[in-house]
């Protein structure tokens, strides 16, 4: 069984030159500089860590050709050095998955998949779960224990769901999706409109679907509803982190990367390329243009039309001066307010034409 | 197979006058003013889209009497446009489902249903759910795929579990609920005893359990825990987002709507008619009026006693910008104080015989 | 059956001494000390609460060997009331558990446990739970319905998964865990390298594992995901909410407690015996020391080095009031800007030798 590669192997397959007095070197997996033992591949993906390739025991190391003097270790060179690690650390998951004799691909006998529904080649599915009518899977797919797969549904070839993901009816997701455990894709939107004859809420049915483009990953728990009348869409190449919930209708754009336990309400836009950092709340009906990053725990309440940095909230603090200061605030436009009327009565003794009155200076 | 309804039919089912040159057309769909086509139904809900209507493709519009003269369309007059929009989706929900031929109802042959359960009729139970003994499933209900009923669980008639729902033991839940994938009720509460003897938590057992009640909708992946020794109790009507968390012994009152993302503390009361908005935080042991709105991503930490709309947080600012700001508000009491004294030295300055100290005002 | 104990009963298994006429009172459950009925056991964890004792319709009460003289009912006397009362609730769930006849261990007939895994005795294993190959489940352990446990995963032995837990593979749970249902341990953590040449992220493989240490309890719907190259570390006796996100790499020291809905960005360090509210946010690569206290949605964004009490955000208002302060909060730097400004003229007006221009103030 094959355990390692050799650096060898790793130069061509990642495609980057190796300096080595030898290619037969075998590294058997990826560790950071600091951690490295024999055997293992580091790599610098920072010029500030470049003084820890003193010490480092590894056998190989990721580097910039520009940086590759500053070290006497074997070096596979790449002018994108994480990118590389990226791709190497795939190699090493694959090495790892093979080890783990996942077997050949093949439908468990628990699983209960329809008659009308189309499985194609080389598909996984694990015990008990479930692929309901009409659902189309895609070839190379793997279907975790327990995921439920509803009519209509189509996963698009090479997909992976981790065990106990729910696909609601009529979601299609793209190739290449990876999708974690407890992800819910397709449940009703929260839409309800409030009766005032019986004072109760009156469901409006869910009656879009989801759409995934391809190279999407979603996290583990995170959540995407299904749209009211249209659907809601996530553009390729998006990823999700864990315990997200993206609102009915939204649309997602391209490659943008949203962080654990983000949310975003209804019917918003979101661009390409934006990054949203961690807990961050994007109320309904907003636009987010492309390029746009907001940072952790930020609530967004209107729409933002230009790329750059966002951020709402405030800075930890101790709590007792905490409190002082969040009861200032508080008092905030009223402090504004006499600042202004102070500056005023500086500004009538020392220059007395100035002739405006509290209130027209209130409305500039 | 029926795939439409006509005009008269939508108009008698939903209980609103038809104003239309034929009842026989036929309506296949909703959708907006904006992007509804032949045969599709839009509507109203808002005079200020009224202007939508001149290139309507529509077929036929949901809207208010005092409107319909703005549009030579076939018009289904409602007083409450949305309320009737909601309760047409909901009839093309049911074609639907009609259509994806749900079969009748049945216990599927993989699932485990304890001889000691109560199943009533017109039930379906999903591939690999388990009820457990002691169970009572009502009328109508559908059980979905993977869905985990404990012991001593009522649920009751008319209810829709959707895949992957877990009940926890003695959980009792009203008629006609809608609890999506990933649901999770009756987890213990979250509660210990820190015994500084041995530096250790002890766990307080949850002996309390969860009532629901009839009518309520929970969204995907929420949760709602069960009681340390009174149970948690959930009211009428209550409609809930997805990955909301309500903890032990909260009561939360009859037609409450709370957005996604939202968590309630332990032991806490919100009234009727609330409206908590999206990733708000209610620490334990408040007691929230009926009638509050609270906006999204607020913090409340003290009990609300008057209905009203409120607030916390700040609003975003490009991050530049944002970190002068917060950075300031870290010193916002000082700065109010060195405020108030030249306040104070101003009017001591123009009015000599105000005689206050800085302390006595500082008292205010 | 069952279904109560003596008062002499519980003073043996409790290690309290008992004030009573007689030991031989039955007590079929705990109540608080409001709502306690006959047979029922309350207590007194806080001197406050004692005038309720006047009241009290319970059959004896858990108290505080100084308070004891307040009351006339039979007392089981603890230093530590409340531990007490948590060690008490453990002993009525054990009942419950007993007469709910949860039965002997055993493996269910739908369960699919890979012959290559390693079950031990006393083993309660529910209806379509999988047991990859490679993993080992200790003794006592019971797993619950739907549970998926990866390839060589170990749980520690009188471990209880409640219903749809999942383990991804190589994950290590210590002894005496209790996993809520919906728990996610071992996703993918969420690690992109972005390469510039083809505009896409790269996926980084997640190498490393989770290990998660003795007596830990984690709440519903949690997830812990797997780390890139190293462990993802949970200390011992760790107590960890419904919805709490822990990210790739974070380390969590012994005795914390993590209340609901938070999160923890990858590669954070949290220390021992910390307590973190709800909803609190902390970003990744921080160190925070032992002993320390965060409240309730804060976000932390930097290190904390000292132990204490932290907080940020601001609290609630009613909405048109909180408006007027946020929108001047995005102004307060220009305000405090202001405000020196006007202490430096008065100063310069009153002591007319300071000579520091704004400039240099300005930088203080």
């Amino acid at each position: 069984m094959k355990v390692s590669f050799t650096l060898g192997e790793l130069s061509e397959r990642l495609d980057v030159p190796l300096r080595a007095p030898s290619p037969d070197v075998e590294i058997n997996g990826l560790a950071t500089l600091e951690s490295a033992r024999e055997g293992q591949l580091a790599f610098v993906s920072n010029p500030k860590y470049i003084r820890q390739l003193a010490g480092c025991n590894a056998s190989a190391v990721i580097i910039h050709p520009d940086l590759a003097e500053a070290t006497e270790l074997p070096c596979l060179l790449s002018t994108s050095p994480y990118v590389t690690f990226a791709r190497a650390s795939q190699l090493f998951a694959e090495l790892r998955d093979s080890q783990r004799q996942l077997g050949v691909p093949h439908v468990h006998q628990t699983a209960v998949v329809s008659l009308d529904a189309v499985v194609g080649t080389q598909v996984t599915i694990g015990p008990h779960a479930v692929v309901e009518a009409g659902a189309i899977i895609g070839d190379g797919c793997r279907i975790g224990a327990g995921c439920y797969i509803g009519s209509g549904v189509h996963v698009g070839s090479d997909s992976v769901l981790y065990p106990n993901v729910t696909l609601y009816h009529d979601v299609k997701i793209g190739e290449r999706a990876i999708l974690h455990s407890g992800v819910v894709i397709g449940a009703d939107g929260f839409g309800f409109a409030f009766d005032k004859a019986t004072m109760r809420s009156v469901k409006i049915a869910q009656l879009g679907a989801v759409r995934i483009g391809d190279d999407v990953e979603i996290g583990a728990s995170s959540t995407v509803d299904r749209g009211a009348l249209d659907d809601t869409v996530i553009g390729n190449g998006v990823k999700i982190d864990n315990q997200v919930q993206i609102g009915h209708n939204c649309v997602v754009g391209d490659h943008t990367v949203i962080c654990g336990c983000s949310a975003l309400a209804g019917s918003t836009r979101i661009g390409r390329y934006c990054v949203i950092g961690g807990g961050v709340g994007i109320t309904g009906h907003l636009s987010i243009v492309d390029g746009v990053t907001v940072s952790a725990m930020s609530m967004v309440s209107q729409s933002i039309e230009r790329p750059g940095v966002y951020s709402s909230g405030t800075l930890l603090q101790e709590s007792t001066q905490w409190k002082r200061n969040v009861v200032s605030l508080g008092k905030l436009s009223e402090l504004t307010r006499t600042v202004r009327n102070i500056e005023r009565r500086l500004q009538q003794g020392s220059s007395p034409e100035s002739g405006k009155t509290y209130d027209e200076r209130g409305r500039d």
